[in-house]
């Protein structure tokens, strides 16, 4: 266990933050909020300084990890993130408990979206940008965002590269771009950044404020969700709401895509199983919503847009709202129940169960079936013409079943709350998938305030478990990972 | 495929109905009930007459059958069962509606025991009986008791009887307890008789009437739960609730160890380790229920008896009630829940996941982790000091993956009643589970009358394929079955 290293990449992750820090401080400076100003100042010198004695007195002579330090390291940053992210929520004063200030910066990070404010309106600027600025963050991954940026030759790359991908970004099989891990967390980043500042523009150009714009930018990018308003994205005019519609899609889309579009190889994407499942499953989605929820609004245009945005809402892990989904009848809410399960495709910043791990589900049930009827003969699986080996494909059916007991449990741990079996399942289903909102008193013009301080702890580490697809924090967890070898 | 054979068995199942509809018929003679002596006595004949032909026009020449014949024959038998058995529920009146009168018998026979009559009080001494000896049937298995039953040298037995054995007994892994197949299901039946006896006996020295004890022995032995008054068993002393108590918990343990301990292996049945999980989620929940229920009856002999009870019931899938649950608070209500999921041993009449089941998925997502931390070492796993075998565990998390599918699906094809997210979902629960009750509309003293004949036919089809564990009836839908090799 190289410790060492892993202290080292930990310090990196805070100096990171401290330099990150000065974008809600210019935001603050910009609009003038002197209590914002001096938290970020002090907390990006006080991340800056910490970061930066941490890397020195754990400088590592061996810089090879395996992938047991991989998710390790995964684990403990998300964790520090969280916990240094969190501060200037609390010595602002605008989110004095500790509790709620952990638990909206865990769902910032991990791009979920819940909330515990009950006056989002009332936070000033500069902690609004901070707080949607950890989906942007959280949405790609921090460690892939070091790899990106840290210079070629500083030699940490080589070793850690790829267990560091593979541990922080989700999906079943994480596929290289390019032969260097490096070289891919960079063109990554570079398309996430070009479709933000892409989404940013078309906001901008229609009714919406700038500000208004570039927050709901970063935080459709990330599938997080976190807005600034009560009432989520209701308050804005249609074209708004389409174009926020429509970016959410595309960000739940796997980023190989738009890297096989620059490249000009559009046969493959239009081949592409997983992405005609993605929107199948919109589409049929949508029309059974619209055709549902038709009754409310009298009009098909109105039912038709909503059902769009909630549906790409849900789906993406996003979880903006243009609408009180929670009145809608009872099937149109029971469509975006399941879809929470099924979530994104593998290789986006969404959440949920991803739609490749959905559907290799399907396939390994098909593949016992055959086997049921052809004792003797060995099936091979394929997904997108590749033969998938079994070890992945039976730790997708494993993967599902820790899944669902990470949802079963977190469920059972906030049953101790006096609140509804509807509120609290949704709750755990939107948490544990980065969702956001959940149903009931968990719906989306209401929030997680409801919930005590025990259950806000649960559902942060829901959400991390969540985001980070369980496995490293359960082998961190593992005693067996701690003993020498 | 050997079709002559599968029709050739479903006539034997036929008869065997036939000669079974002598048994209410003698009640409906007992309690002199003119109409369900008539029903009673015309279904005994017709299915005589018509499983006699049955056999005639289909006497196979090649009584050879596989894997794949067992399935098929085991999901027919069990469609033609319930159709056969709604038959007497429908002439006489007593549930006019079709697809009433097939929930009802599906019901039955999947030893599920939800119910749709709304005045059960009302229904004839004959019916009732009928009804509630499906369960009886349907616990160990219609197949497994014509195996018993058919003379030794009839020439049927050697082909067929452990495929059936397997596809109709629940769990991962059903082993016979001696060489031969019939021989294991002789055992098992009387291990089965001679419990169901013991519980009538115990019910009757009690304050039971007579026919109240048989019908509740029979309903307890197949874990089944439909009872004959409207308040399930609130009305019955103490003294017969914990009788039902503990049968009930007794019927969910694996029948196995009965054999075990005739055979004074008592060592092998302490060590077992399914039986001491099931134990401590017994006594887990009934401990942590029993706190959170006291406030409700002030005393703790109630609260430890409900909860006790209640634990027996659902985890036990009879669902049989002491007191309304859905009136308990949501922690109390959410742990029901969960236990819905886990079922009883494997090898018992039992429904739900099965206890093995859930362990191995435990012992999976640990090798899982095991193989993260160690990739090129290989770790087996074991099940009662036993190696299990990779398809079989691998088969087990793509079993609870087709599981978790089926239970969703049919929350989503029941969701367009304008019913509670809470009904629908625990209704979709415990049909799969073959429970029986759920929460809210469908809580126990209510039922299921409240759905439309379109829900009541894909309930009545959820509890089938959660009895037959979804994949005879799967393989019976694939294409491929039908098509010669």
């Amino acid at each position: 266990m190289n410790r060492r290293m892993i202290f080292y990449t930990i310090g990196q992750i805070v100096i990171l933050e401290g330099i990150l820090f000065t974008l809600p401080l210019l935001v603050s400076l910009i609009y003038w909020e002197e209590t914002s100003i001096f938290c970020f100042s002090i907390m990006t010198i006080a991340a800056l300084i910490m970061g930066f004695l941490m890397t020195v007195i754990s400088k590592p002579s061996n810089k090879i990890i395996y992938a047991k330090e991989g998710f390790i390291i995964v684990t403990f940053a998300w964790i520090v993130l969280s916990a240094v992210g969190c501060v200037p929520f609390v010595i602002s004063g605008e989110i004095p408990n500790v509790f709620d200030a952990f638990f909206e910066t865990v769902s910032g990070f991990t791009t979920t979206g819940a909330s515990i404010l009950t006056d989002v309106e009332s936070m000033s600027k500069g902690m609004l940008f901070w707080r949607s600025f950890t989906h942007w963050l959280g949405g790609m991954g921090v460690l892939v965002l070091i790899m990106a940026v840290i210079p070629k030759n500083s030699g940490t790359d080589s070793g850690r590269a790829m267990h560091i991908l593979r541990a922080e970004m989700a999906g079943p099989i994480i596929g290289k771009l390019v032969p260097k891990a490096k070289d891919t967390a960079k063109i990554l980043y570079v398309i996430y950044f070009a479709l933000t500042v892409l989404e940013f523009f078309f906001l901008v150009i229609g009714d919406m404020p700038l500000y208004d714009s570039l927050v709901h930018a970063i935080g459709t990018a990330g599938t997080g969700g976190f807005g600034i308003k009560a009432d989520s994205l209701s308050g804005y005019s249609p074209y708004s709401q389409w174009v926020i519609t429509i970016f959410m899609l595309l960000f739940g889309i796997n980023f190989n895509l738009y890297y096989l579009i620059l490249l000009k190889r559009f046969k493959t994407v239009f081949t592409n199983r997983e992405l005609w499942c993605y929107f199948g499953m919109i589409a049929v989605s949508v029309t059974v919503i619209t055709w549902n929820i038709f009754p409310i609004y009298q009009n098909f245009s109105d039912s038709f847009r909503h059902s769009s945005f909630q549906v790409a809402g849900i789906i993406s892990s996003t979880g903006y709202s243009s609408v009180d989904f929670n009145q809608w009848p009872q099937l149109s809410k029971n469509i975006l129940f399941l879809l929470m399960f099924v979530g994104g495709c593998a290789g986006s910043t969404a959440g949920g169960l991803k739609v490749s791990r959905a559907m290799m589900l399907f396939k390994l049930i098909k593949k016992d079936i055959h086997r049921l009827l052809h004792p003797r003969s060995v099936k091979s699986v394929k997904m997108e013409g590749k033969v998938v080996d079994s070890n992945t494909l039976n730790g997708v059916s494993t993967y599902f079943a820790v899944y669902m007991v990470l949802i079963l449990g977190t469920f059972l741990l906030i049953s101790f709350e006096p609140l509804s079996f509807e509120t609290n399942l949704s709750a755990a289903v939107s948490c544990v998938n980065n969702i956001g909102p959940g149903f009931d008193r968990a719906g989306p013009m209401e929030g997680y305030a409801v919930y005590s301080n025990f259950s806000k702890a649960v559902l942060s580490i829901a959400m991390l478990l969540g985001r980070l697809e369980i496995y490293p924090i359960l082998l961190a967890l593992y005693p067996q990972t701690w003993t020498k070898k």
